[in-house]
């Protein structure tokens, strides 16, 4: 539990020759989150913040929309060859009254055989509302505190530093300060336990916050940002077409390839404003 | 239908200013992949190469082991607003004989509830068999050649070069070529066109061939390698500690962090040998 590093040796080949040493891996281990003793889904992830992951998965999905929605977590007692709790499988128990998620082929699939609509079906299976609409949010910051943000988010990587093999996401506000950073393999974990954490410290909507992401904006990240309230998703990298027109239909601000002094702003760019 | 890349308006600022420019974006739409009528997944993909991307699906998943496998691949006639075709939905014909996959829970699942051996049940869950192992190739490549694949992947990465938002898997021979690239938002679908590529033109299993991958080696990707029975998966960046594992289980060679002259051998280094 919460090994985020794996040491294993390694064989360097450089011009210089081969040399061997140890080199430190992202640890990369199954998830499986249960509702109620019942399998949700199986996500690849880096131990450690588990249950913020799970509040954070399960908020994105809409299963949640407070932390009272969920009345406990705890690791089930599963077992490794050598009898020692794995801290892999993770149950949670709803509170009274909140509608479990659909398991099984309806939460990802459509039932009608009807294939007329089936290509807008299959966006309308992956797309969800958001109880928390981020359109309304007066949230803003200016291009400078915002152009400094990844430099302190890679400062507060650790993991990274010591493995290179990690993505992040941190959740900013207005004044330019990272409210929290988590790192995992995978970048969706890294934001569902961003908005775990927020979940489970602050509340959500999260509409005075912005969340910030190492690498590129997919559909997936700018829906997980849309589903807690966000109002702004920063990219170090290139967004995706769908990214884009997800965050206007949301009335979201998205900023992209922000490097250095420079940024794109897909939309939303009244949220980007002087100080 | 291919439309790999989407032309929008972006506001561009720098220490100079903001400037108004149209910018080109990684096209991300949902893929439906159907078998015989049946919903099996959505992914989230770039458009093009559906059809390899399908047939990769389903070598990695197990399903298919030979082109033959598959006896026809048709886009459904799926409408949008403006009743034109989607091409989003792509439903898959299998062989007579051909069994057809698990699909809902049972698929990514197991159903006992023991909770005393969950944590082995949640990864093997996600580990799949190989029809095709890779242990036994005599797949080797020199350092140099090894190197210089990168520069050449990142070449060919056409889309890459316009939007700065893909991924990128190609197949390599022992004597430096590249047999063929494959761009996606999604890594996983880079990887699975290129398979569904080699299973169209090639025949399985890939005994002669390593894969290449823009980006980082996760457990996933190590195991869509294994499927196929490549014997080397070779990372520019980092590899996870799954992935290692998974390797050498399978007595792959896994090589990360190919850059320049550099790279970390972390299993099966025999393949990798002056020539």
């Amino acid at each position: 539990m919460g090994r985020v590093t794996v040491r294993r040796p390694v064989r360097m080949l450089t011009s210089h020759g081969m040399r061997r040493r140890p080199d430190a891996l992202a640890a990369e281990e199954p998830l499986e989150i249960r509702v109620s003793g019942k399998p949700l889904a199986v996500t690849m992830r880096t131990p450690g913040h588990d249950v913020e992951l799970a509040h954070g998965f399960l908020l994105s999905e809409g299963v949640i929309g407070a932390s009272e929605d969920v009345a406990l977590a705890r690791y089930c007692d599963s077992l490794d060859d050598q009898g020692r709790n794995t801290y892999n499988v993770l149950d949670i128990a709803l509170a009274d009254g909140v509608p479990p998620p659909e398991t099984g082929v309806e939460r990802n699939f459509y039932t009608t055989s009807s294939c007329g609509v089936c290509g807008k079906a299959a966006l309308a299976a992956v797309k969800l509302r958001t109880r928390y609409s981020p359109s309304g949010s007066p949230f803003t910051i200016t291009p400078n505190l915002l152009a400094e943000l990844p430099d302190v988010l890679r400062a507060r990587q650790r993991v990274f530093a010591a493995t290179g093999g990690l993505h992040a996401a941190g959740l900013f506000t207005s004044d330019g300060s990272l409210l929290t950073v988590r790192e995992d393999v995978g970048r969706h974990n890294a934001v569902d336990k961003v908005l775990g954490w927020a979940l489970l410290e602050r509340g959500v909507p999260l509409a005075d916050c912005g969340l910030l992401v190492s690498g590129r904006a997919s559909f997936e990240l700018v829906q997980k940002a849309a589903m807690a309230g966000i109002p702004m998703l920063a990219a170090v990298s290139a967004p995706s077409s769908l990214a884009v027109e997800l965050a206007e239909e949301n009335g979201m601000t998205l900023v992209g390839f922000l490097r250095g002094q420079s940024m794109n702003l897909y939309t939303g760019e009244k949220r980007i404003m002087e100080g």
